[in-house]
């Protein structure tokens, strides 16, 4: 606490560089802690290319290795991006050199988390990411610090605000999904490359680092089971909103006995329920402890300002000289978690189907489902303009997903079934 | 993180001390950062009282002050209550000894927080609360930690279970308050003397803690406007129903120019909007940031499981060594905040009056409201069988509170009003 200044380098110039830079531009003084937080060096991949924040004044860097192990700086600062390449070789540098790290790379520490904390505790750095994760919303922080006097059962949630954006388009303008993702590249809400955002695997990333603190493990992505939105239908939001659901993108780690599993999937929400009522970008999040009960967050997700803010946050969390494990233990004894077989998993279900308008159609598709044992909740026929069938749809009492594959497999080889009906999970929690 | 066993005094042996002597003992390393929490000795008001745990292997104390500053502890654990007396005695001869407080009493802080924080910084001692405030559910954490870089504009939410338990049960069951205290009672969910729950006093403290993490400022409790839920009528929640509302407990701070604002009022919260959507003991909280935009948190605000695992966390953070302020910047800096006369607060108001069953009633009161200058949103009458009159309800467009008063003055004169109006107010979150 007696330090005067702090120096923090920062490599990654994007929106939430340039939003920091800003940000301790206005208010270097910000910590609680006692000491000024000054740009001791700054590196990107051009120097020159326009940005809203005049960098001229700033040391710069070339080689973010070379900004991350500069004797100028305290703090490293690292918002490059990637799982691999520069940003892992700085992250790396930075903690062998014993500086605090803090970065807001998501794919980096869900799929080189372990191997970073054992680096970061061998030289007594700490590696602080609470950007990575719903951006100012501080999910990170509850799961390792708040939560730590209870035994966390599950996390589930809303952590991309992309496809959160998209599907809320959908329902609320009826425009199909390519349109609606071509306006958010135009508006800046999506990537030139959507495929991180609507393919699933950022919030993948996002809870699969939820998951390593829930259950004190290490972060485990390539056990993730991840299904995207960009498969979702317009006709699936319709049926959904008439069954009383909305169609969100639901990320969720749960613990049994049995294994961990965790999950991206489109999935269907009870209207009323608060992450059905969790619209446009915002992202929230369910944590369910044993002691504790409930908690309910939600707020920005993303975002220039609330995640530098969060950025800034872990700055002063490293000022304050706080001593921790990485994840939740000591990083030499995490270790991957079990995961559950996708097929293991139980749960209700949506089924949607293209049949010809004939009799005995919906006799036939009955009899399957109650063949294979799978019970029927809810029933929807309804009639739908230029759709070449009649589409019928279901839901189904918890059963489990390889029940649910044996019938969808059957039901598909039946005559006056015109293709393979569409599943979509409901959300359990 | 070298410590291989931390030594914990627990002075306080009601619920929340006998969860945490239960956790402790199914789980001492429970800490992510490695090291075993041993007790190392209880103080409590008697010895013998039975008690939910066997506390005859623990040393005992009869003063509290001998076991804070007693050399076997490393970690003194404050959970006696009350501003006063023996708590604030062991608390700042733990903090003199230089040893970590751990406390969930939130009249200590609300009342004695900044002078407490001088005496934690002068000895180098962290003096931590998270159970202070919301039980399980951190909203301390977030306010000191997560949204230090953001500007705060506003935190409000409900703070109190049991007045959210009976505000609720009130509406759901149509008793009045005095029958659903007294059942409340019974459970257990209100104390013997229910004054400072019901009176409004448990959620002063507490929004006054977390107003000065916000605003950057001394706890000043002193400055708090504290109405409680004691004089709410079944009414009155009828008759916000009716207008789409559901009358909550809320505390709020905000700040303007002008000034800081912190007030506990029963106010008319619209249905749909989260805070309304909030039942029972549970609690919830928003807030309102610059960068970060509105947070939303909702969980579990009391109880011995959430609120021994809010102080077990504090532990846990007191084991990192972490050197913070206690509150938002040093404590021989912090100053009470200029405080906002009730009179300038502008928001909308429910007016509910009692009126004979005469003609030129309504004419008369709205010429009055005219006259002072207050615009009228919505206007309900509604046949009340046995109400010795007629009641008329309205809600107001945003008005200064000293209008609203001189409007109230001047209705009460009126010859077809038989009664004081009654102000709620309406939330502005």
């Amino acid at each position: 606490m007696t330090k005067k200044t702090w120096n923090v380098g920062i490599a990654g110039l994007g929106t939430v560089g340039g939003g920091l830079l800003q940000f301790l531009n206005e208010r270097p003084d910000f910590a609680p802690v006692p000491g000024k937080v000054v740009v001791a060096g700054v590196s990107a991949r051009s120097r020159t290319r326009p940005r809203s924040v005049d960098i001229s004044d700033y040391p710069w860097f070339d080689d973010p290795v070379a900004l991350a192990t500069d004797k100028s700086v305290d703090i490293f600062v690292e918002l490059i991006g990637g799982s691999d390449g520069p940003a892992k070789a700085a992250v790396e540098a930075a903690l062998k050199a014993g500086k605090p790290v803090v970065t807001a790379n998501k794919a980096l520490i869900a799929e080189h988390g372990a191997e970073l904390a054992v680096i970061a505790e061998a030289h007594n750095a700490p590696l602080l990411f609470e950007a990575a994760v719903m951006g100012g919303t501080p999910a990170v922080k509850m799961l390792r610090e708040a939560m730590v006097g209870d035994e966390v059962d599950e996390v589930a949630g809303i952590l991309n605000g992309t496809c959160n954006y998209i599907l809320s388009e959908m329902e609320t303008t009826g425009r199909p999904f390519a349109d609606v993702l071509a306006e958010a590249q135009r508006l800046g809400y999506a990537e030139a490359d959507p495929t991180m955002d609507v393919g699933g695997f950022d919030a993948a990333h996002k809870i699969s680092i939820l998951a390593a603190f829930a259950f004190r493990c290490a972060p485990t992505f390539s056990a993730a089971e991840i299904e995207g939105i960009d498969e979702v239908e317009l006709l699936d939001i319709k049926l959904a909103r008439d069954l009383g659901y909305r169609i969100k993108l639901v990320a969720s780690a749960d613990k049994t006995d049995e294994g961990v599993a965790v999950r991206v999937h489109p999935s269907l929400v009870a209207q009323g329920h608060p992450l059905a009522e969790t619209p446009g970008a915002l992202n929230a999040l369910f944590i369910e402890g044993r002691r504790i009960g409930r908690i309910f967050i939600q707020g920005a997700g993303a975002g220039a300002g609330p995640t530098a803010a969060a950025v800034a946050a872990d700055i002063a969390d490293a000022m304050t000289g706080a001593s921790r494990p990485v994840f939740h233990g000591p990083a030499g004894e995490l270790r991957p978690f079990v995961a559950l077989p996708p097929t293991a998993r139980v749960g209700k279900a949506y089924l949607r189907m293209l049949v010809r308008d004939e009799a005995g159609v919906i006799a036939a598709v009955s009899e399957t489902l109650a063949e294979c044992g799978v019970s029927i909740d809810s029933f929807l026929q309804k009639p739908v303009e230029d759709a070449g069938g009649v589409p019928i749809v279901l839901t189904t009492h918890a059963t489990p997903e390889s029940v649910l594959m044996d019938a969808i497999n059957r039901i598909e080889r039946l005559d006056a079934v015109l293709e393979r009906p569409r599943l979509l999970r409901i959300a359990r929690i």
